[in-house]
C-alpha cells in the first residue's frame, strides 16, 4: 500500500495553477496583494487540477501514540495522558475538539500505538504496537512496524477522501513525542541535538538535559541513515508520527491537500517529504510553534507557517485554526470581481516594479 | 465628543482578567500552551469586564479619503480609484467584501475624505473634506478638520456598538495613503524616512523616490510636533487615517476590542495612542503586512500581528480574517475540559520551568 500510495504521487496540475493565478492577477487588487492568499489558491488550483476549487468537507486526524523514551525523563506530564486524552477528544472538550468544531470540521482520533489497550467509542482501533521502544536504548520499532504505521497513515486519509473530505489537517497526541521529532529533525537536517532540542511543555533544566542526553543516546546507538527515510523513522521515531506521515502521503497521492500542525506533525511532514519529495507540494503551513526548533524544522521541509500565536498544545490546534484561511482564500478567487467587472481603473504599469 | 470619548476610556478590569487566566490554566493542556489564543480570551475579559465574555455580532468599518500628495507623483494606481472602490466594498466583490462575508461579519463604508461627491447607496456620506491637501507643501487639513474627522470614527463606532456590535475591525481606502502613514511612523517613532518608506503596490524605484521626497517636504514644511498628535494628523495624516483613530478611540470609550487591519490601520492605531495612551489595551493586532515597516510600526504602537500572509491590500483585509481567531480564542475559554472535569493527571509541577 505504500509503494502504491508513493506511485500515485503526481506533480501538480499547472495549467490549472495559471488559470487561477490569471483570474487572481485580474480582481480589484494590486497584483499579488493578497500574499499567502493567492498562493494558497493557486496551490489548491494544482492540487485539485480545478483552477477554482472548492473545499465541502474538512476532516482533522488526530494520530495518538506512546513511547518507550519516556522512561528517561524527558516529559514534565505522566504518560497515562496519551491515553486519557482520548474521551476528550472524542467528546470535542480539548483544545483540538473546540477548535475542530469551530473550523467546522470532523475530527477523527486514532489509535496507532498508545501504551494501554484503547476501547472508547469513537477512536479508531489501529494499533501497529502498545507504544515505542525506547529510542535511547534501540529502536522505536521495526521497519515492517513502521510500514505498518505509515500504511494506518494513508488507510485514514483514504477511508474520509472516500467519504468525501477534501481538505485533511493533521494532529498528534503523545506523550514525550517532541523528543523523537527532534531526533528525526536532528538526522535528516543534520544539525546539532543540543541547538535544537525545545522545552515542550517547558520542562526545565534537569528534564531538558535528559531529554538531550536520550536523543544524542538515540543517534549514537541506532546510526540512521538520512538516506534512508523508513529506517531512520523505525530506528528514532514514533507511531504516531508515522502515522501522520503516512496520511500524508496518502492525501497527496489522492490529490488532497494537507495541512500540517505543528512541531510533530512537522516532524511527519519531513518524513514524508523525505520518502516521497513530491509530496511536499501537497502540503501547508499552518502555524508557527512556540517549541524551539519548530522555524528549522519548517525551513528544512520547505513549509510556510500562516500564524504566528505561540502556540505549543500540538493536537492539529493550529491546523484547524488555518483551515478558515484556506477557505478564505478560495473564496477570493470564486467571489471577487476583476477591474473590467467591477469598471475600475488598473494601476500604472510603468510605475510599478518589473 | 473627542474629549468625552477620551475621558470614557479607562484600564482593563484585572478581576476579570484574572478569572479568565485561572479558568485557562486549569484547561487539559500545559499552562499557556496556547499562546495568543490564551493572551487574547484575557484581554476581551479585561476590556468587557465578563470572564467568560462572548462576540455576538462583528463589523468592520473602512474609511474612505483622498490625499492630495497624490500630486508628487507617489502613486502607481490613479486616484479616482478611491471613489471606484465603494460599489465594489458595498456589493461585497472587494477583497474586504469578500472576507468579511467570510468572517461573518458587517462591512460599514464610510465617506470622511473622498476628493469627488459620493452618492453610493449604502456608503456613509460623513465627509469632513473632498481629500486633504498636499502634505509636501501644507498641512494636510485644519485641526478642527481633523477633530471632526476623528469624531466621524468616534460616532461611527458608538452608532455600530449601540446596533450590537461587539468585536469591531478597521479597514482603509485611499490611493496614496501609505505616504502620510509613513510620515506618521516618522514623526512619532523618530525614524529616518528613506529607511522605513516602502513600495506600497510595488511602485518603481522612480515613484518611490518622488515619495521619500514628498514625505521628507511633508516633515519639513509642516514641522510636525509629536508632543502635540491631533496637530501632527492634521499636519501630515489622512481623513481616514483621522477616522480610523476616532473609531478606535470610540470602541475604546465603550470598552468594545478593535482588530487593527495592516500599514494604514497601525498609522491611525499610533495615532489613537498617542491621543490617548489607555486605548492601546482596546487594540488587537490581527497581521504583519507585507509593506516594508510595518513591522517597526506594530512595535512603536506595540501591537502582536496574529497572521503572517504578506498580505498588503488594506481595506480590513487583515483583521476581518482574524476575527475568526478572536472567536476560536473565546470557544477555547467557554468550551474545553478542565483537567478535573476530564479526570486528566496534570503535569509533573516540579519538572517544569517556574
Amino acid at each position: 500500500m505504500l509503494q502504491k500510495a508513493i506511485s500515485m504521487i503526481g506533480s501538480l496540475d499547472q495549467e490549472a495553477m495559471n488559470k487561477a493565478q490569471q483570474r487572481l492577477d485580474s480582481l480589484i487588487k494590486p497584483p499579488g496583494s493578497l500574499g499567502v492568499l493567492e498562493e494558497v489558491a493557486v496551490r489548491l488550483a494544482g492540487i485539485t487540477g480545478n483552477h477554482k476549487p472548492f473545499i465541502r468537507k474538512k476532516t482533522v486526524v488526530v494520530m495518538a501514540g506512546d513511547h518507550g523514551v519516556f522512561e528517561e525523563g524527558v516529559s514534565a506530564a505522566p504518560q497515562e495522558v496519551t491515553y486519557q486524552m482520548l474521551p476528550a477528544f472524542v467528546h470535542g472538550v480539548a483544545g483540538i475538539g473546540v477548535l475542530a468544531r469551530h473550523a467546522g470540521a470532523n475530527l477523527i482520533v486514532v489509535d496507532v500505538g498508545v501504551a494501554v489497550p484503547v476501547d472508547y467509542p469513537g477512536v479508531l482501533r489501529k494499533k501497529v504496537k502498545a507504544g515505542t521502544g525506547n529510542i535511547a536504548r534501540g529502536p522505536a520499532m521495526t521497519v515492517e512496524e513502521a510500514v505498518q504505521a505509515l500504511e494506518v497513515g494513508i488507510e485514514t486519509a483514504w477511508q474520509e477522501i472516500d467519504q468525501g473530505t477534501d481538505l485533511l489537517a493533521t494532529g498528534d497526541m503523545g506523550i514525550a513525542n517532541t523528543t523523537p521529532s527532534t531526533a528525526l529533525l536532528a538526522v535528516f537536517g543534520n544539525l546539532s541535538v543540543d541547538e535544537i532540542t525545545g522545552r515542550g511543555t517547558l520542562i526545565n533544566d534537569e528534564v531538558l538535559n535528559n531529554k538531550i542526553k536520550a536523543i544524542e543516546a538515540a543517534i549514537k546507538v541506532n546510526k540512521p541513515d538520512p538516506a534512508d527515510p523508513v529506517s531512520v523513522l523505525a530506528k528514532v521515531g514514533g507511531l504516531e508520527i508515522a502515522g501522520l506521515a503516512g496520511l500524508i502521503l496518502g492525501a497527496a497521492a489522492r490529490r488532497v491537500p494537507v495541512l500540517v500542525d505543528g512541531y510533530i506533525s512537522t516532524a511527519a511532514a519531513l518524513v514524508a517529504s523525505r520518502i516521497c519529495p513530491l509530496s511536499k507540494e501537497y502540503m501547508l503551513g499552518s502555524h508557527l510553534s512556540g517549541e524551539k526548533s519548530h522555524r528549522y524544522m519548517l525551513e528544512v521541509v520547505g513549509l510556510k507557517p500562516m500564524l504566528h500565536l505561540d502556540m505549543r498544545l500540538g493536537e492539529g490546534t493550529g491546523s484547524a485554526l488555518a483551515m478558515n484561511i484556506v477557505e478564505g482564500s478560495l473564496r477570493i478567487l470564486h467571489e471577487m470581481a476583476s477591474y473590467e467587472e467591477a469598471k475600475v481603473s488598473d494601476v500604472d504599469e510603468s510605475k510599478i516594479l518589473k
